[in-house]
């Protein structure tokens, strides 16, 4: 940690800026609006493999952790994981209130300093770990289901999106 | 940026250090290689779901990227991609493989600096981008396709690993 520390003094540089993981964050969250769009309305409400959650319920387990999330490390306000709050009953439900959880991230995150990044918080009551563990659980959790979804749209005879597409 | 900047001077403190990067990435790989274990010799070369790719021939990627990827940031070395060099022909040789890997990862990893991080490769010849994104696309990709490995396991009827278990 010690050198670690010496270099970042001397060059005032990040392995990572605060900008550029919000900008790797928000572009995960684009590839998987279009995983979203790419399901017939049907389907992403019924459709899923050995017993797995839809993708309909992996969206709102992604919309209950993201914006809510990033806001309780905001607020220093433990509120508990809820995904009834998030549920839409359409496709272009989901979508909107995606799109709200894009606004309200960027809003929440120019609030966030460097040193809260190291600091402690327990995410919704469950999870106590530095913000940056939070945060970077919110963005593989997401890789992983959105990954899960590609699988679903592949066995439906659909292409997914190009990963490279954010 | 200059906010970004001044704060850092300020704290010397990181959005994420070097060494919480690097057990964040090796934590997933090793829960990965729990991933492989799961799967029965034969599925792990022979199932697949809906035309993709076996779960065999996504470690056989994984390995191509990880540690050939680093050595290639680490040296300044641009060698294109070979996945021909890593594959094998058993579970446990895929094993043998993704241990020497998590080595290899290790030691590379040690000679990287800070400054290192925004510095430009071109990944393979073919991804120009910041060595910072270089990483964090080995680390996405890997829980991306082993999202993949997951419903392969559910649809085998195999309980996957859980996703906290690195």
């Amino acid at each position: 940690m010690n050198t670690t520390e010496q270099e970042t003094t001397q060059t005032s540089k990040q392995v990572i800026s605060k900008e550029d993981l919000l900008n790797h964050w928000q572009g995960h969250r684009n590839l998987t609006r279009h995983v979203i769009e790419a399901f017939p309305e049907k389907e992403f409400f019924e459709f899923s493999i050995g017993g797995m959650r839809t993708f309909a319920e992996l969206t709102s387990e992604l919309l209950a952790i993201g914006a809510p999330g990033l806001k309780g490390i905001i607020n220093r306000d433990i509120q508990p994981y809820n995904e009834a709050a998030v549920k839409a009953t359409t496709k272009a439900g989901y979508l909107e209130k995606w799109d709200q959880a894009t606004s309200e991230i960027n809003e929440y995150w120019n609030q966030l300093t460097i040193d809260d990044f190291s600091k402690t918080f327990n995410l919704f009551g469950e999870y106590e770990f530095p913000v940056i563990q939070n945060i970077l659980y919110f963005i593989d959790n997401e890789v992983h289901h959105r990954g899960q979804g590609f699988v679903y749209l592949r066995a439906l005879g659909i292409q997914p999106p190009f990963f490279w597409n954010r």
